[in-house]
């Protein structure tokens, strides 16, 4: 049932507001830009070289052909009132209207991967709803994300013992993603001479989520990889002999998509006779019950970690899982936390296998992971924590009883529930060419329902399923039986329920030789924090070693750390929204088909489109997306053999990486080393060469170097004259809102980063939102048509902050934003240029939204490196800009719009005051070994010691002042790292990757983990 | 129209839910109380003396004659679920269902010192939210709280500036009481010769807000003052000069309750030709445009600050302020903020001025001021420095021509609005003897109107107040000239609106004369973080200073800082209740009435009592209520003498002071200085000598000492043998929940404190709520008859917390918590006897909930005092016990139930290691001054300094380590205090309460300050 995306008005007539005659005295355009006018004007009389206004200065920055002076938002699809912004008090008042067109089912037992939960009201104040946690940056600076990285190891604990598997990553973005992840490392495992066999199959049990069969159907598709579902729970030698061996690997699910278990012990050792690797998709809740996957011979479990205290968002963001074998460590998509130890030889976590595949391999790369969902496996950690191992099994038992309940209550209505006793949470239900009739008739019951095929539903049930939702599931047999409706509560009902609820508590429909046995959770982690006060201190303590835009600036070339606006977070968590079933009939849910309307319009909008996809879960995902569009409209038009990527040198490393997933061949394109600009007469050359076979360039504007390239239009014009299409890697969007698009430019494709540019907080590595915005013509081939996202909505539940951000900045506000950027990182770059090196402008001297300062000159004059320099930001405070990327030694700085005047200042002092202290070791006034760059950052501990009783004394060629204090205002407003700096290759050798021993939790030394 | 408080059912029989056949794994008590069942059982068996069970340990803590077996909540009334507690999720829907029972207008135009506000979202989510900001106490330790003295400080500062007077205390309850503290100030001021006159008069203008009038009467009453309504804008000379040397103060309000300013300039010098002070409630944002009182001779300016930002919540909690000129200061009510310095030099904030009249007068204290609003303070002021003064200015100028444009529509209609122009916010129209029709009419339109009296209604507009509310008020008076309904939006209402609009925008209703010309908000803070990203640092830079329950423990005796539990929390500022207006009438908010009526219930049950009212704002105006519902009792009986008070010589401060308040005279009762119990034949002595003449004694328990003392019953038993009451002071309550009660043991009233026993956060300094509870006999003369607070609900909108802790605990996790903070008092206690001597404690050996550590013999022994210990315990990360009460030289600890073994085992450790610090003193081993008590608390800039290459060398007799890091699991969780010792003496001789110049507010040295 193919849909076809579509920009035409939403629905929502009936929300209609009176036009603004009395406004508020400001909008929030004034609210999410930090400088105010006046110092706008202030900081373009400082730029160097000059400008004289705002207008002058842009027209410096973007080449003269692109600039367009389209208005946005004029169509009312994106926004009623056009240019002008909502004002805050509106957009919550639109919002709680859309949500009254959502209607709410008093059960919804859908399953299918989703599942009702509880979010612990203390981790949903404390960490969901919490800028603390939520405006954190992916940790790749570890000092200053102790934090969250003890978190997603807890996460990472947490799997790994549930599934029984000791390596687990730290979170993959949905079910099926996760599921495609485990089918391209099973073809990695694999010898090259069975790897490149041209028939290569896939073999999937038939019983696994519908919805995830759809994505591992588009991920195989780019790898050349034939998907076989079939029957794996009898005959499953005959179907593994039959493949023979074009055999890439085995997935089964785990209870099955219809609540089934079977001991999968057999079918594991025959498929590893076959040489290849068995994937389980599984459940965590279940897992408390059954024998993990670890036990029984999978190699790679997976699943989705949404029950463990995530709302159901209508879909998601939700954390994914994904546990290996200890073998396959190395061949693990996605990013690893490890233990490893600091300077001082203290404990300290970091990011030990970080999308390792995409920097070494880039375009060899099999996998694009980049943004996880940390913010999510942090709120499903943190609920193991609360409940601990028992209250997990508690809920795991308390969910099948119910589920066993519905069993015997369907039996007692005659209802044709199969054979088999249920096994954890789902029932299945025979009802011949009626299922959807059923599903009709238990909604007017307030009871969601799963339509598994035309003849069978099914039910799952969950941690929230309560007498209430267990009545109306009785009273909806009772309907299916008798064909009367009885719309009250019914007190035979009552009884029925009391009874059944007493006969099958003393049961359990788990196998025998499934019931788990070894013990799980053990870590006093997961045992200490069971009371609310343990719990928040807990939250607390953790959120108190992490730097987050709450302390300042996280000035990251290419992430683009903005506001995330409280007014368009407290959203996520309002209710009418947050706690619908993806599987909710669409019609029931006109509120959320309303918001995606405006929200796809909006964007296309912006980006001089016709059309777009929310589904896809991340920037990575979205470029997968738009690259498949490529190529199905390629083959449309039997175009076949067009399947090359251009893709310039300094692309990002998830470019090649998506490339090859869509099947595609990529072809470096060299830049100008001068400039930073594309190579035209390399394009051209590659062009002439592989013309008839130029699928596309995928190109970053402005470019990853912070220049808006002035060729950009030729570029287009090149390719599309080679019958190529253009991508463009919509990362940098946030420097061309309003002053130009990328469908103007002539793109055909662009992804955005909603968690860059649409104010979605980056959660301290994810979620993230990757939309698609295409040109008329590749409307037929969005996700909506080829799912590359487990829920049809993607991460809906995060839509409304960017859905929201529009309408409070209306059009004018984004395109004040865009110039305020672009006038914060030149500003900046002013300030430096006296001081460091810059690396790329343009031929006005500007940068864009961003632009790379230059450490290489100090490697010779000072033995200091970029990564110094980023260590010793943060004893000013501060985040470290991107490093040594896309140019090895050296720092990307993009400041945004939100950052005011004042911040930029305090930033701009700090790198001065740190080139003066570099300066020192250039003049020989500081030793080039141990002085303050190199030993940064300095934790408390590092200060304390040195005069303790015990310790060493002080020794420093600087002061403990000069370490800590290094500027006035830190006296006022200090950010202590918890750790010194990390040991990275320390931590490489000795992958150590959930909770360590507890002797080790208060900072010992690592002997006791290295022996663990 | 006098209302009977009454019990019966609440009418929510339609929430109904089904019995609990299948309920969660767990029960909330398991998460609000910190010991699981092994820790409790562990604690047991360490006590010392020993016990061998719970039961025996209780019977050791509590009298066997006041034991009770009585279950709680067995009557339906208080909780469905009678001794079992609520689910989490059965409470959030209960309250959803009662608040669909509220009907809210589109506009609330009430007015009456309401008015609708914006809160901006970045302060509610993060300071209302935060449990960081709410979960604090009161800045007792200033060391560790500098970030909410900051923020009452800008308080202090925007009252200043707006009022045009220079001191301003750090809140007061509400309007009402304000202005009752207003007159006792003026009163106080006077000669004895004048303020000992029998027929003292106090003036107020008629046009003052009727329950500012009606909570005037109350509080004169005890005083022995009369209050005269009178028309002050024309012949006041007439009115003054009546009165004559009676005359014991003026107030008017302005603008006035009909919306009219007037120049009180000549009143204003007549009044201070009269010998008596002027004051004026207001209104900070017609301040804004008005010329300020201190400028026009106003001696005292108060009002309520809550449309600073703050939800309207049904009528409260909000801040009032109260300002004063610079003479009076030390006779102003409440807390006052102020600038000192610390050990270093460096700049401290403090309370400066904290309750001193209770603290140094007691009897003789006119003003029982402690709780007050600070984090409805710190709120008002967040949303001043977040629109700065031009911003306020604006609100102000926007809300001002929307009241024009509503008189001008109203004449438009024919409406009688007077013949003076609209002079700021609130628009009177003439209906005579309709004004209750007119309201109804009003509302069928979603327009809330005040009725002034039956023949006027007002409306007043707010900034809140948007398009759709003006249409709908046009509606409304379109209605009331035609008398008939238009219900939908009429094109020609658009066009009138526009029209309207244009012709109002132009003019000002404000004369001439009274045009505030001064600027106000002239302060950095308030020109600086108008971006919402400086907003938000700013927010959670203040928040890192200081201290909170998110942090550890904070062990406060009496003041039982137990977990406020994140569901309770967030049922404040769900949808539903936050945004009523108090004056909405009472047919519209059942929600609300059955909300309220279900907690008075379950408080009366708790108490063993039969009446409740939830009106007082603080255990202080509880204490007020309750004494004065004996006083009428007594005169209903014509016992018109009985007006003595027994009060024990332990009592708290504002125990006396209420008294007075309450026009009783004060006799206290003496202690054994043994065993702290009340000295009974004193006790029999002085009923003997006063017999006919005793109202009450007035007594807490168990004891301020913190025993339950044995002969409890008797003491009731004398004082009713001679026809007084019993009053019983409930701040100790939380030791008697579901084991005894005020009401078996004999008590006729007792007030309780929903912000210590049920949850109510403290907020750092506020708010509060002071039930009090009475046996039937006084029904009739509780506050819902005789007012004590502005609103009739009080401080609504946080009741529903402790309405759900009561649901979510049951009686029977109420009567667990109850043993478990019994018990892990005695367990400290234990722990701690080898160590310390503990002051009291029964004959068995156990102290109540809470326990009093000697301080007193370590002044020989070492020179050290409680004080020092204090702030030792600050580089433990421990905020102090009660310090010097109440007894000197000692510390009061009380742990309660929420605290984990864990917890408790820390501070136990904690304070072990500082006995040991003490012993090294004791020992020679380290001198008397200047040792690492003495110098604590040791902020990180005392650590870092003492190398830094201009200062001294680090010269303690300890180590860096010793003083920051004294037991090692310090190293993994540190709070740092952000200032030294601060220096208390300083801070009282150099009184300064505004925002201190910029230079200075990095930390610098004080001199600047002093010379501001």
């Amino acid at each position: 049932k193919a849909k076809r995306p579509y920009l035409r008005a939403p629905d929502v007539q009936r929300t209609a507001y009176l036009p603004d005659l009395f406004p508020i005295h400001e909008k929030f355009a004034k609210r999410h830009i930090g400088p105010d006018d006046e110092s706008i004007q202030q900081m373009i009389s400082e730029l160097s070289p000059p400008a004289s206004s705002m207008d002058e200065f842009v027209r410096h920055v973007i080449p003269s052909d692109i600039l367009s002076d389209r208005k946005l938002f004029q169509d009312k699809s994106c926004s009623k009132s056009g240019s002008e912004g909502f004002q805050e008090v509106e957009v919550q008042r639109l919002y709680n209207t859309l949500g009254k067109m959502n209607y709410q089912t008093r059960a919804s037992l859908y399953g299918g991967g989703y599942y009702g939960t509880h979010t612990p009201e203390v981790i949903k104040r404390n960490v969901l709803e919490n800028p603390g946690w939520y405006t954190s940056y992916t940790p790749y600076q570890p000092e200053i994300s102790q934090g969250r990285l003890e978190s997603l190891l807890n996460f990472q604990t947490m799997v790994s013992d549930l599934t029984g598997l000791p390596i687990s990553n730290a979170s993959l973005l949905d079910e099926g993603t996760a599921a495609a992840e485990a089918m391209t490392m099973s073809l990695n495992t694999l010898p090259a001479s069975r790897a490149n066999r041209p028939r290569k199959t896939y073999v999937v049990s038939k019983d696994i989520h519908t919805r995830t069969l759809d994505v591992l159907r588009g991920r195989a598709e780019g790898f050349g990889i034939d998907i076989l579902p079939a029957d794996l729970n009898s005959d499953y030698q005959s179907v593994l002999d039959s493949v023979g061996d074009d055999l890439v690997g085995v997935m089964v699910q785990y209870p099955d998509t219809r609540g089934r278990v079977h001991d999968y012990r057999e079918l594991a050792d025959a498929v590893h006779k076959k040489g290849v690797l068995l994937s389980a998709a599984t459940d965590l809740l279940a897992l408390t019950l059954l024998t993990p996957p670890g036990e029984w011979g999978a190699d790679i479990a997976f699943g989705n970690s949404q029950r463990f205290g995530v709302p159901l968002g209508f879909g998601g963001p939700h954390a994914a899982f994904f546990a290996v074998k200890d073998k396959y460590k190395r061949k693990m998509p996605g990013r690893l936390i490890g233990v490893s130890k600091d300077r001082l030889g203290n404990r300290a976590l970091r990011l030990s296998l970080q999308t390792r595949e995409q920097h070494i391999r880039r375009e060899k790369a099999t996998s694009n992971v980049c943004t996880a969902q940390a913010l999510l496996a942090n709120m499903s950690a943190m609920y193991a924590i609360y409940h601990g191992p028992e209250g997990l099994k508690k809920i795991a038992e308390r969910t099948h009883l119910a589920a066993r309940v519905i069993q015997a209550g369907a039996r007692r209505y005659d209802l044709d529930t199969g054979s088999e006793d249920v096994a954890f949470d789902t029932v299945t239900i025979q009802c011949p060419g009626r299922s959807k009739i059923v599903q009709r008739l238990a909604f007017g019951h307030g009871v969601g329902v799963r339509v598994l095929d035309d003849d069978t539903v099914a039910l799952s049930t969950d941690e929230v399923v309560d007498e209430g939702s267990l009545l109306r599931v009785l009273q909806t047999f009772s309907e299916i039986k008798t064909g009367s409706k009885t719309k009250s509560l019914q007190i035979d009902h009552v009884s029925t329920l009391k009874e059944l609820l007493e006969q099958e508590s003393k049961k359990s429909g788990i196998p025998e030789s499934l019931h788990r046995k070894s013990p799980y959770l053990t870590h006093p982690v997961f045992n200490s924090h069971h009371s609310e006060t343990e719990m928040l201190r807990y939250i607390h303590h953790l959120q108190s070693k992490d730097l987050s835009l709450v302390h300042s600036m996280i000035p990251l070339g290419s992430c683009t750390m903005k506001l995330n606006g409280s007014t368009e977070m407290a959203l996520v968590t309002s209710d009418g929204f947050a706690n619908f079933h993806p599987f909710a009939p669409i019609t029931t849910v006109s509120g959320w088909k309303a918001l995606r309307k405006m929200l796809m319009a909006q964007l296309a909008d912006i980006t001089g489109m016709q059309g777009c996809s929310i589904q896809p879960n991340s920037g990575a995902q979205g470029e997968f997306a738009g690259l498949h569009a490529i190529r199905k409209f390629h083959q449309s038009n039997g175009d076949n053999k067009r399947d090359i990527c251009l893709i310039p040198v300094s692309a990002h490393g998830t470019n090649p990486a998506s490339a090859a997933m869509a099947g595609m061949r990529v072809v470096p394109i060299k830049c100008d080393t001068k400039t930073g600009n594309l190579d035209i007469a390399d394009l051209e050359a590659k062009c002439a060469q592989y013309s008839e076979q130029i699928g596309c360039i995928m190109i970053t504007y402005p470019s990853t170097f912070g220049v808006f390239e002035p060729e950009i239009k030729k570029v287009c014009e090149i390719v599309h004259s080679h019958g190529g299409q253009v991508y463009m890697d919509g990362a940098n969007m946030n420097a061309q809102i309003g002053l130009c698009s990328p469908g103007e430019i002539g793109a055909d494709v662009c992804h955005l980063n909603l968690h860059k540019t649409f104010c979605i907080p980056h959660g301290g590595g994810g979620p993230g939102v990757g939309p698609i915005c295409v040109k008329e013509h590749l409307n037929p081939f969005l996700p909506e048509i080829f799912p590359v996202s487990s829920a049809e909505f993607g991460s809906a539940s995060i839509l409304p902050i960017s859905w929201a951000y529009n309408l409070l900045m209306g059009g004018d506000g984004l395109k004040k934003a865009t110039e305020v950027t672009l006038l914060n990182a030149n500003y900046i770059m002013s300030k430096l240029k006296p001081h460091y090196s810059i690396l790329y402008t343009n031929r006005h001297g500007r940068c864009a939204h961003e632009f790379i300062l230059d450490a290489r000159p100090f490697h010779d004059s000072a033995g200091i490196e970029a990564i110094d320099i980023a260590k010793r930001l943060q004893d000013y405070g501060f985040h470290a800009p991107t490093m040594s990327w896309p140019v090895a030694n050296t720092l990307m700085i993009e400041p945004t719009e939100s950052e005011s005047k004042e911040e930029l200042d305090r930033f701009i002092d700090a790198l001065i005051s740190i080139r003066q202290e570099i300066r020192e070791i250039e003049e020989g006034k500081a030793p080039r070994q141990g002085n303050v760059l190199k030993m940064a950052p300095h934790p408390m501990v590092d200060i304390i010691n040195g005069d303790g009783e015990a310790g060493a004394k002080w020794d420093r060629p600087y002061s403990r002042e000069k370490a800590v204090y290094p500027l006035p205002w830190l006296k006022e407003k200090k950010f202590w790292p918890t750790v010194a700096r990390v040991d990275d290759t320390y931590g490489d050798l000795n992958l150590f990757c959930t909770c360590p021993p507890v002797e080790d939790t208060t900072g010992g030394n690592l002997s006791s983990v290295q022996e663990a």
